[in-house]
């Protein structure tokens, strides 16, 4: 097994996708030249330029990819190499005219990436003869430190004939009969029933949220499936020296925005030896940090905790995007204090057309470098000086929040009112943010974790479906001292998202001390919104929140039950932010966990150096200065300045401190 | 004529839908137990299963129905029958590809219900097979009482070839000749003439309003035909003693609201022996009991005046919808002070899987016996002690609506401004819900009432279309003594929905003694909104209200005119409820119409029950305590106490009180 | 070369289209008779009524046409024939179904107009028969003064495959080669890029901005060529005393809005004697007389400064539009005043059927002479008895605003922040806006203009898509002391709407003495919005604005800057109105252009007349009266009141007074 076998001494990688095929002019030496003198280490290449590479069937053309190696060996640059597959060229797209995707909303036309059946049997033989091709001709190059598989991949909604049928035998296979699927489903609701698979409609026409959710299990699976087969053609090409990544990216709300629907980011990594990711966050006067916070924490542990790479951000992204002076730097020391050991912005230089000509780079259009090319610099130099210091940062969590993208995909199907009710991931943002400006690390799990004993907490939102084992790991867990704490909407469905039948939270309720059969959206219920169960305590339930309406006297909105050598608590709705802030501050040091003084807009991340000393990274998301005791004697790396205990460090706006003690305690 | 051949002193019927089909597991016993334990005495069963009555073609399966049947005759409860007809089974679907409706976005998919276009022969004849094998399978039930036809039908927007032939056939039988429907239609207009039948394109892209709503008025047509068809086919198994329903609903802005386009609820009448609908509302904080009271009127009215049917109201339905404690009973009393004898909750057990598994019933998922299954239980045993004194409670109204679907669709394909501007049932609610608040009992007309003596008052909210023969009925009904009033938009275009090219409003301006020729939408005119005519009266004619803006100076607003023996009032414009409120209190006595003095959130709704006894229904739509004054010698019959007039009846929130008058005056 | 031929010393022309085809009964004589009492002198017939002319292909009747023409000799009344080809009769639909356009959303169906591919050969076959016998029949005629080719013609969003063949030929003509092509467009990006001309994939799903762009140049020229086509059969009928027109409109948002993005206005002139426009305002409480005066001036420059027609705008118009009374008049003037010399309203009558039965005409539906027409009559009178003095009322302006469709469809394609970024058309309307409300006058230019010799002042708005050689021009224009004013986005992207790499804006920093290469969407920074460009001046360059928020602090916001013998001001981002207008009674003085003390709401034009006085055109947007001092003596010649120089002209609420000056000075 070599995942993340890279040795953690290794330097932080800084750097920046880069296109030489999308420059007006060629300015590779240039460029790398003032990459190095940026101190950047590291660029990502090849990605997204099939058509340059083979600009006609059989026809390839490396001269482009050969200069870009050439020039970043020269001064020092490792290479990370994309298989370029997420965007095919326009020859392709003529050779097979389905092989652009069709989608719930019908065909796809040819133009955008990522609008492909990617189990089309002729993309996938045009896939590897690209790949394969490309690997060779990587192959001589020392400075090519891994690879990157496709690019951000998703089902792409496919559901053409092809899909269908594959769906098809993906069910037969689950269920063996259709008097299984229809028991299981309920799919004698409206007459769905089927007599024989033969019946089996178009499932995009389908009410049934169970055989809906089930065809996007089926999707995410088609991607993990796809990622293992490039990993397979990568492994015969590839040295041992050489890491295989993919860039994961996450929902999406304007920004990086909680866990990504559409692919399954755990499964996925057994195909990887080290995780990467995209990070793409608010900015200006709505930075917080929060999106490098939560994406860190949670492809930290898809990859099992180790350091990973952060595939692109953004240098200035989106118009609305520009950061404010020193941002781009609290940023990348936001995302080493999560976890990353690279930093790659996307991308070097802005593009001059296409789509995303307005997603700006570290240079702007005028290649000239500009303020943004300045902090990157103080950045790089930072890196360099610090590198040592900065590698290996390892974080301890005494708190781990448990995903479900089987919940996100069930709670997404509910027929329940649009606006008002919150998704999956709105649920967990509306935690993580608090946790965030409290200063609890987290890890992030999936729900096929069993063993949660590492963990003082265990958070589950929204845990819609929940089958027996995982609810089985939940109880003892609780049993044998854990504290559990659960949402609304947690423990209702069984993997199948069938409604139990049984009493809510199903499995749960002498866990909890509680039950419900009502439920509403809470209309002119102060402090609360979204949802709102109108939970029954038992006797020995600890009562946290009432709702305060004369309709609903003698229900409970929040509680905390003692069981076995742990206990749990219930939250049956969304507490506006300042009352779910109250009741962690009373339930976090209940259940073991410290409540750092520092809050947000101060954020701290500890953790421990690869030279074993504690590390604290201080991070103001603030337009105003302030000033942080240090909590023990150290140096502040920054600075070079050494700090005893209880004497203020001070923090500039937008700017970050980092802490070393050289002792570990 | 068998309508409505019940007798009337038939109990009160009380239950819910029942779905044995979608039960995870079978609760048959306990259910019928847990029902009769309610005061339930009716379920409704069978219709949207057909997939579980014939899994496969011609292979039948009426096991759960003989379950359901058998279990409900056990415990005393009648049973209604549905078709099944209103959600086809897979195998349907495959092997009529072209069963699937095409609407004016193209083809459908096989998923939803009433996604079947009902003109297909294929349809049709398995519609036939699974109705026949239905009634012949319950034909041994005595407890069957009655049977649904479909239910909830619509055209679905059917417009595929078949509907369109069928179309241009009716067009050709309408008009003869292009050159008269040409004419007619206006269709010179953007070089829309016909110059054979052959040229007739696709309607769906038409521009021409009266082309579109000649289509829509055939496609109500071919659910009429479509019912009257089962009917002929239920006949032939049904006993005299067993109804023939239909489940009418309305139009839908979040809950029941307004009367139904696609449906010509009085034509369908004549297919039926007693009309059915459903009624959602509002709940919680915004229940009113205007949705009760309008769709009751209206299926009262459409149902000769005689008790009717609720075949679906919601126990807790939409997750925002559940009732505070006492709303469900006080609705239940609110549904039987409009005119029902029946009231079936949609339905008993919250279903556990489909596009409705948050749309809640009597039982939450867990089959609990609930707060909600206390309260029903509650009304059931109101029922059972006070059966006697509810049934056959008959309303009298000295006003009646007059509604028009022609003219609700014409205002549709008005090219009017489209936010700005009311539509049909806005407009409706508007008039409605101030005659709702002053407690005034109203019947509800279709526009092809020719006869309105029986009433003091004829309100005529938009009647946009209106022919000569409507227009001379509503003429004599004035000069003979009634009284009418009419609002903006009225009797603006012929039958055809060709604008009358007379004065406006059309053959109307002796009557109303007021004419316009200008129009426009109110911005900055204090008090109006959505619509505004600019009103020239004659002399003789009252000015009831004018415009508060210099640009429309010199022009009435509202006015009021005497015409023969009786008088006329016309509304110009969409005035503010308190304007409307202030201008009907001054002309509702003017036109005979006594004012209660009672009004929202108290609701009163008198009339004489089977003993002949004087009935009111007193109604508390508010979260606070009142009383009311008895207004003569009574019994409050849910207390049994006994008030002298004047006495103060209590009426705590969200709750109700029944009096009764032993003497008929 | 016979543009505008017409003698300037002809009278206005004042009318209304007339559709006796959309008549429910023959009212010609009436109508003409009430035209003429009214001064009326012109109507527009034919255009849009194929089906009437040519019910069945080949077969043709102008009974209407004839009894039209012969009502309006009757009464002096001359004739504009309408081309009738811009709505295909449904004949022409069924021989060719594919005649009815593809576009980016798929194929149409039958029933608006203006759904047709006008490059159908079908489609041209049959219009030119249609064309060739509709001006044989009207060929004896004295009264048709001249032809309006089509309508509103567009490309409709032609995209099937005859339109992408086409534009594939146009591609290979422009590039000769992919290779060419790949480069300019950038089509590297996303894999886009052709290995040979075959590859060329259905330009509708292109992310490429330039190739997006340039299919709309494309479209626009199909628009040309199709004008030039009728305009050559036209000529094959017409004396020479008639002219050939279009009629012309513009962009919409509610009402007429900036520059038309689908056609070019400037290139089809070329196939015009004189331009012809419709233009349709806002109206009521939100009349301005900004529509008026931005359409009037750019159709003024269309047609080389020479006076234009109004051939369409509103009488009553939409629903909401009804005018207040004076407001038909004063925007009568308002259209004189912008250089008019015709005005039709659209139309006559209010049509009774279609989807502009509520777009109201002279006549509401009842035909009664009403308000609208008394105040059509006072307009007649005042043209009859003062047409001398108002004909050939001729314009000069300091100011020319550069327009560009390229920039336009460049900045819609440039993938930038969607609600919170103007697009051109609004960076447009909010320049004109100020120099309307401070009564400057103004000419449109394109941006094919290379001489602006003739002014002292060029604005040029959003000016995204720049060339050589129109920089070349805009640089030698400031050489030579000429006065520029460029906002921000300006000169961003080459002719193929390639962002520069050079410094911004391109070719232009040495001449704004300002550069910049970081640009946001303001928040929180005050009195800007939509675009925010952080502009670094130069040493000589005076600053004048800055952004007032901390992380924008040491750029300039507003820059002025001499060059050569002029100078240039650069805006770099939206600045409020009363910022703008601050800023530009700053800067107008300083180019040579003098500030009117009068401002909004007293608008006024100034010009000469045939008669070769000065005409002064006073207009008053608003509901109080005002009174403004005559500025030389003069004679009022609405009242025929004779001012000294200071006396003042009083005006009447929407009111307007026309001061002529006996000498020209």
């Amino acid at each position: 097994m070599d995942r993340n076998h890279q040795h953690r001494s290794q330097p932080i990688y800084y750097g920046a996708a880069y296109y030489d095929e999308y420059m007006p002019v060629s300015r590779v030496e240039d460029d790398m030249a003032l990459m190095e003198r940026a101190g950047m280490n590291v660029i990502r290449v090849a990605e997204s330029t099939w058509s340059t590479w083979e600009p006609r069937e059989g026809e390839f053309d490396f001269t482009r990819l050969y200069r870009v190696l050439d020039g970043a060996r020269r001064h020092g640059i490792s290479v990370i190499v994309g298989t370029p597959t997420y965007a095919i060229p326009p020859w392709l797209a003529r050779k097979y005219p389905d092989i652009l995707v069709e989608t719930h909303t019908g065909p796809s036309r040819y133009g955008p990436r990522q609008n492909m059946d990617i189990t089309h049997p002729g993309y996938r033989k045009n896939c590897e003869i690209i790949i394969r091709k490309l690997l060779e001709e990587v192959q001589p190059y020392e400075n090519v430190i891994g690879f990157q598989l496709d690019n951000e991949t998703k089902p792409y909604d496919t559901c053409g004939p092809r899909a269908q049928a594959m769906f098809l035998d993906w069910l037969k296979e689950k269920f063996g009969t259709v008097e299984a699927m229809n028991k299981a489903y309920g799919l004698a609701y409206w007459s769905n029933s089927l007599g024989c698979w033969e019946d089996m409609p178009d499932v995009r026409g389908t009410i049934c949220g169970s055989l809906a959710a089930e065809f996007e299990a089926f999707q995410r699976h088609l991607v993990t499936e796809f990622l293992y087969w490039q990993r397979s053609i990568v492994d015969e090409y590839r040295r041992p020296d050489q890491f295989v990544t993919h860039n994961f990216d996450f929902d999406w709300k304007g920004c990086s925005y909680g866990i990504q629907p559409n692919v399954n980011h755990f499964d996925i990594m057994n195909g990887l030896t080290v995780a990467g990711c995209d990070i793409y966050h608010r900015s200006g006067g709505e930075l917080t940090g929060m999106e490098a916070s939560f994406c860190g924490d949670l492809i930290r542990s898809v990859n099992g905790g180790e350091n990973f790479l952060v595939l692109e951000t953004q240098a200035q992204g989106n118009t609305e995007w520009l950061p404010y002076p020193g941002q781009l730097r609290l940023q990348a020391f936001s995302l080493l204090a999560s976890g990353a050991k690279q930093i790659e912005y996307w991308h070097w230089h802005s593009i001059h057309n296409g789509i995303e000509n307005y997603w700006k780079g570290v240079l702007s259009h005028d290649f000239t470098p500009g303020v943004v090319y300045q902090e990157v610099c103080t950045i790089g130099q930072d890196l360099a000086r610090l590198g040592e210091h900065l590698t290996g940062f390892r974080r301890k969590s005494r708190v781990a929040i448990l995903v479900s993208n089987r919940s996100l995909t069930g709670i997404k199907h509910s027929a329940t009112p649009s606006e008002a009710t919150p998704q999956y991931n709105d649920c967990l943002w509306w935690l993580y943010d608090v946790l965030y400006r409290f200063n609890i690390a987290c890890d992030i799990l999936p729900d096929t974790v069993r063993d949660f004993s590492g963990y003082e907490l265990v958070i589950v939102p929204c845990l819609y479906c929940a089958g027996e084992k995982l609810i089985g790991a939940l109880r003892q867990y609780v049993e044998d001292g854990g504290h559990l704490l659960a949402t609304f909407r947690s423990f209702f469905t069984d993997e199948n998202l069938q409604i139990r039948h049984e009493s809510q939270p199903y499995g749960m309720t002498d866990v909890f001390g509680v039950t419900y059969d009502n439920f509403t959206v809470p209309m002119d219920v102060p402090d609360v919104s979204g949802w709102m169960e109108l939970l029954c305590p038992a006797e020995n339930t600890e009562v946290l929140a009432v709702y305060n309406h004369p309709a609903y006297a003698g229900y409970a909105a929040a509680t905390l039950h003692p069981f076995g050598q742990g206990s749990a608590a219930y939250l049956g709705t969304m507490l506006c932010r300042q009352k779910l802030e109250e009741l962690l501050e009373r339930l976090l040091p209940a259940f073991g966990i410290p409540l750092p003084t520092l809050r947000c807009p101060v954020i701290i991340k500890e953790g421990v150096n690869n030279l074993g000393r504690r590390m604290r990274y201080l991070l103001n998301y603030s337009d105003g200065p302030c000033a942080v005791p240090a909590p023990e004697d150290c140096v502040e790396l920054l600075s070079g300045k050494t700090y005893s205990s209880g004497v203020e460090v001070p923090l500039e706006p937008w700017n970050a401190a980092i802490l070393e003690t050289a002792d570990f305690q």
